[in-house]
C-alpha cells in the first residue's frame, strides 16, 4: 500500500519539521505582542481592564476556533473510511495554516515599526484564513497526501493574504464574515486545485466515496457546530458595539431561514421525498456564507432571511444538478461539494453585500456609518462603495482561480486507494463489531460442524 | 414504505416553503433592530461599546444555542435507528420555532410603536421557547412525521408565548430559567400530545425503541453539553451583575449534587447494581431543571444542592417506576421520558421558587431586591410573590394540558415503522461493519463451497 | 461477572449518598456567596455591572468546564469497550470532585470570617482541581471501580489543595495554568496509584486494552476540545486585561507548534511512516500543558512555539519508548499514558516557568510586573522567583508521589474483566451492526438449509 508517492516515513516528518522551524525563526525575528497583550505597553496607558479587546472578541474567537477544528474537521468525516484523515489532516493543516497566516497577514496589514503585532484580532484573522484553506481541503478530500495539503496550505495562505490586502487595504472593501475573502476564495482555489489533480480513474475508489450511518452522525456534529457558531464567525471582527450585535443577529436569522429552504428542497428533489444527509449537512450552512459580507450592514432581519432562504435553495440545487455536471463536463471532482456550500453562496453573499452597500444612507446608519462604511462617512458615494464590492468579487475569483492553477502538487495516493485511512494511519481493528461478527461466524461454523 | 400518510414528496416541501414565506413576510412587516443592534439608534446616545447588551449576554446565548441544537439534538440520538431523525428533525423544528417564537414573543412583550424590536435578549428568549418545543418532541420521538412536528411547533410556540405573557407580564412571576414556562410547559404539552396520539400497537416497533452501544455514546454528547451549559441557560436573561453570576453558581452546584444522587439511585434500583444509561443521560440533568426558577434568587449553594439532590432521586424513580405505569394505565407513551426529566423536576423547581420567594427579605437581598423581586422592592409582600409563583405553576399546567389536547395532528408513520430513519432519510449502507460482515459471510460461504 | 469486589448494588449508592450528604452539610455550614454573587453585598458598593468578575471569567470558565467533562471524558473513550465508563465515571467523579474541591480550596485560601466565599473564580479553581483528578483517572483507566475512583478523588483533591496552598500562598509560586499544580501533580499521583495497584496478570484483558475505529473517533472529540480551549484554561484565572489576553495567545501558538512536531514524530517513529492515533490524541496537547506556568509571563510567541515544539517531541518519544519501559521495569501500567501528556510536559512547563521568571525585568514587564510577579514588583529578585518556581516543582513531585503511595484503594475488578463496560453498565445490544450481522447469519443459514 505504500509506494514512493505515498510513503510518509520521511516526507511528512521532514516537511513538518522544516515548516515549523521556519515558522519559529520568523516569529522570533518578526512577531511581537501588540499593545493589548504586552505587559509594559498595556500598563503604560490608563485603561480599564474591561476595555482590553480580549473581552470584546475572545468569546467569538473561541467559537470560530471550534468551527475551524470541530466544525470543518467533523463535517468532513462523512466518508466511511476517512474519518481519521478528515479530522486528523484538518487538525494538522489548520495548526500549520494559522501560524503561517499570522505571518502573511501580519506582513500585509499588521506591521508596526518592522514588527508584526499580534493579539486576539490577529488570532481570529489567522483562524479565518485557515478556514479558507480547509474549504479547499474539502474539494480535494480523500485524494491528497498530508504533505500535499501542507504545501497547498502554504501557497493558499500566502495568496489569501494578498487578496485580502488588495480588498481590505487597497480597495476599501467591507467583508467582515468573508463571503469573498474566505468562502469564494477558498472554494474556487480548491476547485481549481482539484481540476488540476483530475483523476480519470477515480471510479476505482468509488465504493469508499460515500457515507455510512455512523460517519454521517459524526459529520452532523461538524454541521451543527458550524451552524450554531456562524453568528460568531461573521461578527468576530466587526466594530465593537452595535456592529457585532447586529451581525450576529442577521446571521442567526439567515441560517434559520436557510435551514427550512434546505429541508424543503432536499425533499422536493428526491424521487421519493426522502431527505438527503448531504444536503442537510451542507446546504443548511449556506445562509451563513451568504450573510458574510452584508451581515454587518443594515441588512434587516427581513433581508437576512431572504438571503438565507435563497442560499439554501441554490445550494441544494447545486448538489443535485450542478455537481454531476461539473464532474462530467469540467472534470472537477469536488469531494465535499464546496462549490455548493462555499462557492455559489459566497458569490451570492458578495452580490448582496454590493447591493446593500450601494443603497446605504446616512438616514439609516446615522453616526454608525463610520464603523460600517468609513468611505461613505468620509463623503464617498454609496454607489461607489457598491462598485468596489462588486469589483472585489471579480478580483477574488481571478486570484483564486489563477492561484489554484499554478499550484505545484506532488506525491498523491493512487486512484485505487483514495478515501482510505489505512494508507496514512495505523488502523488496527476496524471495529469490535467486526470482531464480534467474525467470532459469530466461527461459532456458527463450529456449531454446524458439530451437527 | 411510503403511503399517503408518510410520503413527504410534496407535503414537507410545501409546509416548509409556506411557513418560511409567511415568516419572511411577517418579519418584513413587523420586525426591527432594537436600539442596541440598530446603527443609528445605538450611535444616537453616548454609550461605551462595552455597555451594549451583546457583551453581557452573547456568550450565554451561544451556550444556550449549543444546548438547543447539540444538547437536545444528540440527547435524542439514543434510539438505535433514529439518529438522523433525532438530530435532523431537532434541527428543522428548532430553526422554524426560533423564528416563529421571535414573532409570538415579540407580539406579546416586545412591541414598540407597532414594531417588534429584536436583539440578543430576544434571541435567547426565542431559543428558550424552542427548547420547550424540543421537550415535547422528546415525548413523541419516533412516532411523528416532520410535517406533524412543524405544525406542533407552530401551535406550541404560540401557546408558550401566551402562557409566558400571563406569567411574566400579567402576574409578575419570576422564572428566569423556565422551570415552569419552559420545562413544565413543554413536558405536559408533549405528554398530552403523545396521549392523543396513543398507539395501542406500538409493540410492533418495540425492537427499535431502544439504544445500542454507539447510539448511547452519541446521546452522551447531548447530555454532557446540556449539563455543562445549564448554568448559562438559567442565567442567560437574569439581571446583569450579581444576578447572572449567582444563577450560574447555583445551577452549577445543583447539577453536581444531582449527578451524585442520580448515580446512586440508578445503581440502587437495578437488580445487580449496574448503572443504566437512560438514567445517567437524563436524570443527571434534573438539577438544572429544578434550579430554573429559584436559581436567580438567594437560594444559597446549600439550598441549590438540596434541590439538585432531590431532583436526581425523583427523576430516576420516575424512569424506573412511574413511566411504565403512565404507559400502561394512562396510555402515555413518552419515548424520552420527558416527564421524568422536565415534568416532575419542573414542578419541583416551581415549588422551590415559590417557597424561596415567599421567604425573601430585604435583609438578605439588600438593594438587589429590585432586580430579583421588583414587586417586593416596591412594597409588596414576599408571601404574595410566593403565592403568585404557585398560581403560575397551576396556570402553566392548565394551559399545557389543554393546549396539547386540542392540537390537531395528522399524517403519522404506521405502527410497524416507528423509530426508523429510513422512511424519512436516504440511508445507504447502514455501516461498513455490516458490509464487512456481509463480505465475510460471502467469503466464508465460498470457502465452505471449495471444501 | 459480579463478585464481592465489584458488586455495586449497595457500595456505590451508599458511597454516593454519604459523600453527597456530607458535602451538603458542610456547604450549609461553611459556604457563602462572595461579594460578587451576593445580592446585598454587590449592591452595597457602587459598581458598574460590567465590573462584576462574571464578565471577565465566565466565558473562560465554560471553556474549562467543556474541557473537564467533554475533553477528558471523551479523550478516554478510545478503549473499545469502555466508552460508557470513560465518559460516565469521568462525569461522576468530576461532579463529586468539584464540590469537594470547593471546600478544600476554600478552606485553604477562600476563608473570610469563618466562611468560604465562592464565585466564578472558585468555580474555575474547583474545575482545575477536578482536572487533576481526571488526569490520575487516566492512569488507572479500566482497572478501577467507581467506588475506588470516588475515594481516590476525595484523597487527591485534599492533597491537591494542600500542595496548591504551599505553592501559591506560602511560597508565592506563579502557576496560573497549572503545569505543576494540576498536570505534574495529577500525573505523578496517578502513576503512583497505578503502581500500587499493579496487576501482573493484566494481559488477561489485553485484547480489550486497545482502540477500534469508532472509539478513536469519539476520542478525537475529546482531544480537539481540549486543544481548542486550552488557551482559556491557561488564562482563566490570570489577572484581568493584558494578562488573560497574553496567556491565551501564548498557549494558542504553543499548541499549534506542538501539533506539527507531534505529527512529525508520530510518522518518523513508525516503521512505515503511518500516523498513530494515540500520539495525535495525546501528544498534540502537550503544548498546552507545557505553557501552563509561563503562559502568563512575557514568554513571547517565539518562546511559546519553542516550548510547544519540544513538548510534542518529548511526548511522542515518551509514548513510543518510555511507556513500555515504565510498564516492564517499574510496573507502572499507565492506561492513557498520562506520564507522556501531563507528567513530562508538566515538568517541562515548570522548568520553562522557572527560567522565564528568573529573567524577568521591569524593562520588559513595566507596570504590569505587579500582576505577574508581585514579589518582584515589591523589590524581590527575579532569580529568587525563579528559585521558588523550581522548588515548587520538587514539592509538587514529592507530595504527589507520597500521596499516591499512602492511598488506600479497595474493591477492584478482576484481571480478566478490565477495560470492560458490562460489569458496571447495563449493555443491551452491543450494536445494531451486530444484530444485523446475526440476522444475516440466520438468513444465510436458512438459505443454505433450503438448498
Amino acid at each position: 500500500m505504500t509506494d514512493s508517492t505515498t510513503n510518509m516515513r520521511l516526507k511528512l516528518p521532514i516537511t513538518c519539521f522544516i515548516l515549523e522551524i521556519i515558522l519559529i525563526i520568523l516569529f522570533g525575528v518578526l512577531v511581537q505582542y501588540d499593545h493589548e497583550t504586552d505587559s509594559r505597553e498595556w500598563h503604560k496607558s490608563n485603561h480599564s481592564d474591561y476595555e482590553n479587546d480580549f473581552y470584546y472578541r475572545y468569546p467569538s474567537f473561541q467559537d470560530v476556533h471550534v468551527m475551524i477544528f470541530i466544525g470543518f474537521g467533523f463535517l468532513m468525516t462523512f466518508l466511511q473510511r476517512y474519518g481519521f484523515s478528515s479530522v486528523g489532516f484538518n487538525f494538522l493543516i489548520a495548526a500549520f495554516a494559522l501560524q503561517w497566516a499570522t505571518l502573511m497577514q501580519g506582513f500585509f496589514h499588521g506591521m508596526h515599526g518592522g514588527k508584526i503585532h499580534i493579539g486576539v484580532e490577529s488570532m481570529i484573522n489567522a483562524d479565518f484564513c485557515t478556514g479558507s484553506v480547509l474549504i479547499s481541503f474539502g474539494a480535494v478530500l480523500g485524494k491528497t497526501s498530508p504533505v500535499q495539503l501542507l504545501i497547498m496550505a502554504m501557497f493558499e495562505v500566502t495568496l489569501f493574504a494578498v487578496n485580502e490586502f488588495i480588498l481590505l487595504s487597497i480597495l476599501g472593501t467591507k467583508d467582515a464574515g468573508g463571503s469573498m475573502t474566505i468562502h469564494t476564495f477558498g472554494a474556487y482555489f480548491g476547485l481549481m486545485v482539484t481540476r488540476i489533480l483530475y483523476r480519470p480513474n477515480l471510479d476505482k475508489s468509488k465504493h469508499r466515496n460515500s457515507s455510512v450511518y455512523h460517519s454521517d452522525m459524526f459529520a452532523m456534529i461538524g454541521t451543527i457546530y458550524l451552524w450554531m457558531f456562524w453568528p460568531s464567525f461573521n461578527s468576530a471582527i466587526t466594530a465593537h458595539g452595535d456592529d457585532q450585535h447586529r451581525t450576529a443577529l442577521n446571521t442567526y436569522y439567515s441560517l434559520a431561514a436557510c435551514t427550512l429552504s434546505t429541508y424543503a428542497m432536499s425533499s422536493l428533489t428526491a424521487h421519493d421525498g426522502k431527505l438527503d444527509m448531504v444536503h442537510i449537512q451542507n446546504a443548511a450552512l449556506a445562509g451563513g456564507v451568504a450573510a458574510g459580507t452584508a451581515g454587518e450592514m443594515m441588512l434587516t432581519p427581513f433581508g437576512s432571511m431572504i438571503v438565507g432562504f435563497l442560499a439554501g435553495i441554490i445550494s441544494v440545487l447545486g448538489f443535485k444538478y450542478l455537481s454531476p455536471i461539473l464532474e462530467e463536463k469540467l472534470k472537477i471532482q469536488d469531494t465535499c461539494g464546496v462549490h455548493n456550500l462555499h462557492g455559489m453562496p459566497g458569490i451570492l453573499g458578495a452580490i448582496v453585500g454590493a447591493v446593500t452597500a450601494a443603497v446605504a444612507t446616512t438616514d439609516v446608519y446615522g453616526n454608525g456609518m463610520k464603523d460600517v462604511f468609513p468611505m461613505i462617512a468620509d463623503g464617498g458615494k454609496a454607489s461607489y462603495q457598491g462598485g468596489i464590492q462588486a469589483i472585489s468579487l471579480a478580483v477574488t475569483l481571478g486570484i483564486a482561480l489563477l492561484g489554484g492553477l499554478i499550484l505545484p502538487i506532488f506525491g498523491q495516493p493512487p486512484d485505487t486507494i483514495c478515501f482510505e485511512d489505512s494508507i496514512y494511519w495505523e488502523v488496527g481493528w476496524i471495529s469490535f463489531q467486526k470482531r464480534s461478527c467474525a467470532q459469530n461466524l466461527r461459532k456458527f461454523s463450529e456449531e454446524r460442524a458439530e451437527r
